[in-house]
């Protein structure tokens, strides 16, 4: 075991690339499953699941299984079907999450509640969560279910928790991280915690992984959230400034409340509870955001969060896995730029 | 074993009340896990957990486990944990129903839906649906897991299945018959069935209480689509005619319009894409339906599905437990008197 420091470099242009390179193989196994167990007799249901899944997204989640996987020199066949199974359940909670906000675009395309409705989208979110379960109970691990079925209670709470955070202009820097680590490093953490499990490593390389997703995970909806404020919707797959006009209270808005003055806090009031959803509000708001560096601050902690993650693989060798795994979170940081 | 030949008897009026004596120990003791279960450090979600399970219910699926596994003398533990997993399932699957179906009253009391909104309605059923998850990998049987996570993804299927149907009013009484059997039959079935697991019985018992299940199921909801149109609100904590506002097409509103002549065809069509939605329009619908017997033949097919039930028990000895399920078959179906 090698102890080379990794520190995030800030100059580079990382991607994906690697690690898509590494899993390729892998990925088309993954990807065969998902096209098989998506279907049912029900033609609505490959329909609208077809829409969302086989449309495009990164697969980031099973593609950590798999690069896991590779880390640890897993040779099976067993995370084809887990990865296929962590792509369903966060499938699921897309569709459940478009619902609940009421999204226009998902991946660059008009969400599916849109096209197919609520009713449908909630209905075949869970049809894809039971199918998530079938798939774990056919590779037969009750640790793999206990986790993902952990991380799937972790997630609705998560979730429950921003319902109930939405339009409080004064939530916390601690309960906005509890928020996204539960809706969404929770499962980058499962994801890439049962790479150790089907390798049959101990304790210690579950945690180490479970630490590296965790980690990636927040950093990389810091990311996200930040970048809702400055990218173009072209790029992100989704509208400039829907968490302002949905009023989601997240880390820019946090840090540009706390230190704005008395009006700059009324006019983010005034915002978060929906009153101020024009694009002038919207252009005001992103001066404010630039006034308190809030979208820099925000990307700065990711960059945190990332480099815990990056020093979460320290115990393991250098190579193809480690590197397409460091890279991996540079490239969810590097989004921003 | 003894072969008693039993049949529904029409003139007495059976309770559920058998059945909840022979399992009210073991109810107390799922009621504890359920109670224990839906907590969270999110107050929203026992908040509204608890408007639906506090809030009454029959209980009815767990309570077939319950009494499933006293028919087989099962004296051991691990059914209250799976009987709180399979309420916990039906929980969230009418958390998302009536988000899908847009209800106003749910077990007598205003739907969760409407006091808490769509967006919490559906996050919740999230979380319930992992809670039950967790649950059976506590238990460990991979069996019972199997049986529920697949009987979950019949049940959203089945769902969808009736959202395809909605407003169709050429929908066949078999189309009808699979979706009912999907989306309430499947976890009747599977709540029976899990109690033979537990009990660790062979096939056999596994494949006689499936069947009791499922008939009971098929036999459950023909008489809940009969007595939409009879019923009052209150005895059905429900309001009257949901069904045919909401233009979901159920047997008895199949076997009119089959039944009918042009003109009668013409007001199904109308009613069931939503043009008849008026309180003579229901009247005139419930006129109809007693024109062809199209309520009384439902509950004759209820009947048909209820005697089913009551065979796939032949085999076993007589005593309490059976009597218990007997009657609770004769209960489902005399619930339209």
């Amino acid at each position: 075991m090698t102890a080379t420091i990794h520190h995030i470099d800030a100059k580079k242009a990382p991607s994906l690339s690697p690690m898509m390179n590494i899993v390729a193989a892998d990925m088309n196994k993954v990807n065969a499953v998902i096209l098989d167990r998506m279907q049912s007799q029900i033609p609505l249901i490959p329909e609208l699941a077809g829409h969302l899944i086989a449309g495009g997204g990164k697969r980031m989640r099973p593609m950590l299984t798999l690069a896991c996987a590779k880390l640890l020199d897993y040779s099976g066949e067993r995370h084809h079907k887990l990865s296929a199974a962590v792509e369903f359940i966060h499938t699921a909670t897309l569709l459940h999450d478009d619902v609940v906000d009421g999204s226009d675009m998902r991946r660059g395309k008009t969400a599916a509640n849109l096209i197919f409705g609520n009713p449908a989208a909630v209905l075949v979110g869970d049809f894809l969560f039971s199918r998530a379960f079938e798939l774990m109970v056919e590779d037969g691990s009750l640790k793999v279910l206990k986790i993902l079925s952990h991380a799937s209670a972790v997630i609705a709470e998560g979730e429950v928790n921003q319902l109930t955070a939405q339009r409080q202009v004064e939530t916390s820097e601690d309960q906005y991280l509890d928020i996204i680590g539960a809706k969404t490093a929770a499962l980058f953490a499962a994801a890439c915690k049962i790479a150790a499990v089907v390798a049959e490593r101990g304790d210690h390389d579950e945690q180490a992984l479970d630490c590296y997703g965790r980690n990636l995970g927040i950093a990389f909806q810091l990311v996200d959230d930040a970048i809702d404020y400055v990218s173009t919707g072209e790029a992100m797959g989704k509208s400039v400034g829907d968490d302002f006009r949905d009023g989601k209270v997240t880390l820019p808005v946090i840090l540009a409340y706390s230190r704005g003055d008395a009006d700059e806090r009324k006019f983010w009031h005034a915002a978060m509870i929906g009153n101020r959803i024009s694009d002038e509000d919207l252009t005001h708001a992103i001066s404010l955001l630039q006034k308190h560096n809030a979208i820099d601050d925000s990307l700065n902690r990711a960059r945190l969060y990332g480099q815990r993650a990056i020093d979460a693989l320290c115990h393991y060798p250098d190579g193809q896995a480690k590197s397409a795994l460091i890279e991996a979170v540079e490239f969810a940081i590097a989004r921003s730029y």
